[in-house]
């Protein structure tokens, strides 16, 4: 007998189950119109996911509670597996609040079905406790149920759900998001559910978006529906969570494999979709007539996800004009583009903020953009009001009370910078937004964000930093895509890419005679490996590495490029230890007050990458080392 | 036979084990002069305890390890218990990082000692995650070990460890922290210990102060020591650790327990210290010289550990002098106080930066304040600068290279109030600290962060908000405090004290006719429950409580208020709404760009309270209620 099924890859509202019902008694709907018998939604499908402490609110979590149970009374002639909390108010969780698990439910003809557990649902069996994820610290977990059912395995436990399709018993192996992702753990769920009978199995996942993330996503489950010999539905939701400091994107892509391991069909990302297949319960066979979207490039990725994610972050907090910096630089520039694509020229207002140190270059790339654009586009000076500041800070007599005596300061070339950054930021763009309506652009990128190459109440500001997650060369290359594929035109000049990036804070930090601090073709692979490795690679490895010519290897930048750079062990150390000292000092205390990030590597400053204030730190190791590579 | 017990009160500094390892050596040295038998060390005594994710660094984790090695060989003729990491580098935690527990070792001779496990440390059993601790994301668990020792439960692998002394065997019953907060665990280690033949019971402890914990943890404990009948030694440290967001002091207060369940005696909270006693191998009493300090107020709780956390804290930045805007109000006055106490008033810079709408009144007293502190006074008036972007603002022509058109914008009282606070913080404050040296201060408390009663980049700016986990009424009690029991005389004007607090900013918000939208009395309480309950109430509890006449009794507000200031249901409700809109909206991105919290309460913003960018909710129960009451 064939049996349809469908996934509902629909757009997951995080805290607000009312909206998250309503569109899953919609698609309810839609599935009994197209004669669906299984119907498959996303982890977490009514409460949401990235909540934070909400987690924590008895009044949330009851409505959770009942919106499912809503869900389930429009079960009628049609089986649903969906993601909710599963709330057991009379058990406390270790935190001593009320008991939840993290839960799938298959409902039917207004009833719940039963697997492994005493209660009617499934638990996820892999709490992730890593990056954005913390799963332990609001849901139970089986490992903590086991030692309290005295003869049970955890094998007992994790059980396919039996149902009835017309007539025909099918039994369901349905497992949530991190049990598909099995490389670490000491169980295996999707082999255990085979085990004991599946003859399908179902993750239901909610997933954020991560560079590469499909590639590997891919790989894991089509080993997991060849070694266990059955097909396997992944379903996931799009839509955008955010855990204060970083945005995530969801970008579904949910996937049917076949029982040989290949992929059958996938949903596209970024957008809600309705994927179908038919299970031949006799041969244990999925079809299906849908088809398999191409791979994306990595630039491709980062365009649909940052524009998916800015666009929905945007209209979560009901901000439909932008006010953004533009000096006539690279990331300012690749920014302006962006948010002129998503919310029209007509709602963006460009200000070009120059002092005395910005070049005449800058400026007219400034404006020939807004022009290329067609977008709002206002030139205010700073020069004026930053003379002000000057004036107001060294002529301020400063009374001390303890000798009576007055003194007055006077303002240093490295504090003329600063105030010119946070003249621009906090003075004009953010009084500009003000008067505009909306909010504004926060422009810093990741190399910048690592090494704290920014100033406090300046450039550091903003609704959200919509390339802090990209690394100067990832800007360059969505720059030219933006050019190329988006507006199909030069809205970025040529000479953008091409000119040294400056400041333009002082008269040695200009396009012409200066430039930033930074050798991005290198320093921009450094930083990667500071912060994206997933063993937290530290100077001891990275020295080592200079010292035995794999650096450029390991860390992915240009052969030979470092020992061009750094001739000798003591320019590199110099070097290494200036950008660490930054990278575990002054620039954390930044990123603490950071805007949030919209996220998309493997590794993002903020909830994804926790961070304390400690100082850096070097190992006895790389000490010894050092001394020696000194000598 | 008498065993001479010690527990060391030491310092820990987060990430610094070499600093830790010296300190521990010294002591370990101290205590062989003082003929001790058995020394106890705080849990993680070696790498630190809130470092966010260096957890994953492995240099740093090899580090302590090997740190741990060289306090292992000096345990010549003593025997030492400490915390420090147990890396296990053959086996992968769920992340697929190598694996490690929150572990004790116990070290006699340059040997270590085992428990119930097949490693020689003991591993934390209960693994809190909740509030700032995250110890799932970096700690493999016993629950997790279980179910791959066939046969194996919690009570064999939790036995005391046995070691000689003097010839004579003692079985201690060490565990770590969480362990001995049995409330909401499945199982109770102390009394699995006792079962198994401890004769002495020792927590380890790395525990952040909280207002209120130690009278909860005395309860706890001495219960412990009565159900177990066995003496309880509770070793803590002292110094600060943070998790970026917040910054934590740890208390000490070490404590022994009698086998009866009464204190024998304690150390001093915040400073090291070392707390001596003897175990009779006979009769299993403890006994020692060392006394019971008194308890403390709330009040001086409270000066005490933001007294102790912000000298750490600015002294581990390496600040020495700061800048504080003084505004004649309570909020800074208390602050602008607290900082000369702790750096001196030669250090400390306090700014008066009056636009046209601040009294005579608050500038007198901002001008008493520095005159009574003797220290550092400058009057910067911000008029010339705001008139200045106002005009700026204004006046700047947006081309429109759309439609080809000219416009200008006009700056509202809002736009301008927020102007005015900018240029205080972002451009005066921010720009005579970098003159001045050192840090600035941000002096919100925790009644406006929660409601964002702050302009962005202008009052929420600075190192560290010192009084952002005070509610206002904790901050005029601060304030008195402060005058009579630091200072000795009125540092702090009377009238700071009496007049109605208001921001200044326009005409309507001056201390004359009008002031801060906030009647404290209330909403500080009505907001203490927003945040701080465990259950995280909600509108529907408050409104339920206000609708039977119990809200005033369960926030801890003055009875009868709530009904006072809102004589009907709908000017209940419009109020609620209007916080609730606002603790769930606006606030929380204010509060992801805020500074680092010093936090006292048991809930504070940031990384203990976390939050995602959600929106207001409100529940079914809630809006069925509200419907009836406004009808």
């Amino acid at each position: 007998m064939e049996i349809k099924i469908a996934c509902a890859q629909v757009e997951v509202r995080p805290g607000r189950p009312e909206i998250n019902l309503r569109r899953a008694l919609e698609t309810i709907e839609e599935a009994k119109r197209a004669s669906i018998d299984i119907l498959i939604f996303p982890e977490q499908l009514i409460p949401g996911y990235l909540l934070g402490d909400l987690w924590e609110q008895r009044a949330f979590l009851r409505d959770c509670r009942d919106y499912g149970k809503d869900l389930i009374a429009a079960t009628q002639d049609i089986c649903v597996i969906f993601g909710n909390i599963a709330l057991d108010e009379r058990a406390v969780n270790e935190d001593g609040r009320p008991r939840k698990y993290n839960a799938a439910f298959i409902a039917q003809d207004g009833k719940l079905k039963k697997g492994g557990l005493s209660q009617a649902f499934i638990s996820k069996t892999a709490l992730p406790d890593y990056r954005e994820f913390d799963d332990s610290r609001y849901f139970h977990s089986l490992a903590k149920l086991l030692p309290h059912l005295p003869g049970k395995t955890l094998e007992d436990l994790i059980q396919p759900v039996s149902v009835t399709i017309r007539g025909k018993e099918v039994k369901l192996g349905v497992f949530i998001c991190e049990d598909g992702w099995t490389e670490n753990y000491d169980f295996n769920v999707p082999q255990i559910l085979t085990k004991n009978g599946a003859q399908l199995l179902i993750n239901i996942s909610c997933s954020p978006f991560t560079l590469q993330k499909n590639r590997k996503r891919g790989e894991l489950f089509k080993k997991q529906a060849r070694d266990c010999g059955l097909p396997l539905l992944y379903c996931n939701g799009v839509g955008i969570q955010n855990n204060g400091k970083n945005i995530f994107t969801f970008d579904g892509c949910s996937t049917f494999y076949t029982k040989e391991g290949n992929v059958l069909c996938d949903a596209p990302s970024f957008e809600e979709a309705f994927l179908t297949g038919s299970f031949d319960t006799e041969t244990g066979a999925l079809s299906s007539t849908g088809t398999v979207h191409p791979k994306m490039t990595e630039i491709e990725e980062i365009y649909h996800s940052l524009y998916y994610g800015a666009s929905k972050f945007l209209d979560q907090l009901g901000i439909r004009k932008m006010t953004i910096g533009l000096s006539g630089g690279i990331d300012s520039a690749v920014t302006a583009a962006f948010y002129v694509h998503i919310l029209g020229p007509e709602n963006v207002l460009l200000l070009n903020l120059p002092s005395r140190f910005n070049s005449s270059l800058t400026k007219g790339l400034a404006q020939k953009m807004a022009e290329a654009l067609g977008t709002h586009y206002a030139v205010i000076p700073i020069e004026e009001s930053v003379s002000l500041t000057e004036k107001q800070l060294q002529s301020a007599t400063i009374h001390d009370y303890g000798t009576g005596k007055d003194e007055t300061l006077s303002v240093s070339s490295f504090a003329l910078e600063n105030i010119q950054a946070r003249d621009r930021g906090a003075r004009v763009i953010a009084g500009m937004a003000s008067l505009w309506g909306g909010g504004f652009s926060c422009n810093s990128n990741k190399s910048e964000m690592t090494v704290g190459y920014a100033t406090f109440y300046g450039d550091i500001a903003g609704v959200m930093a919509l390339i802090g997650d990209l690394w100067k060369h990832q800007v360059y290359a969505l720059g030219r895509y933006l050019n190329e594929q988006v507006y199909h035109k030069d809205v970025i000049p040529d000479e953008v890419f091409t000119i040294k990036p400056s400041a333009e804070l002082s008269q040695k930090q200009t396009v012409g005679t200066g430039g930033d601090p930074l050798h991005y073709p290198y320093h921009d692979y450094l930083f990667r490996a500071f912060v994206e490795s997933w063993g937290k690679q530290a100077p001891e490895e990275f020295l080592a590495w200079y010292l035995d010519s794999t650096l450029d290897a390991r860390i992915g930048c240009e052969e030979g490029l470092s020992h061009k750079l750094f001739p000798d062990a003591a320019s590199f150390i110099s070097d290494l230890e200036r950008w660490w000292n930054l990278f575990c000092g002054l620039s954390v205390a930044k990123r603490i007050q950071a805007p949030p990030i919209l996220s998309i590597s493997k590794r993002a400053y903020g909830y994804d990458h926790r961070e304390s204030q400690l100082g850096p730190y070097y190992s006895r190791h790389y000490l010894e080392m050092k001394a020696k590579a000194l000598s």
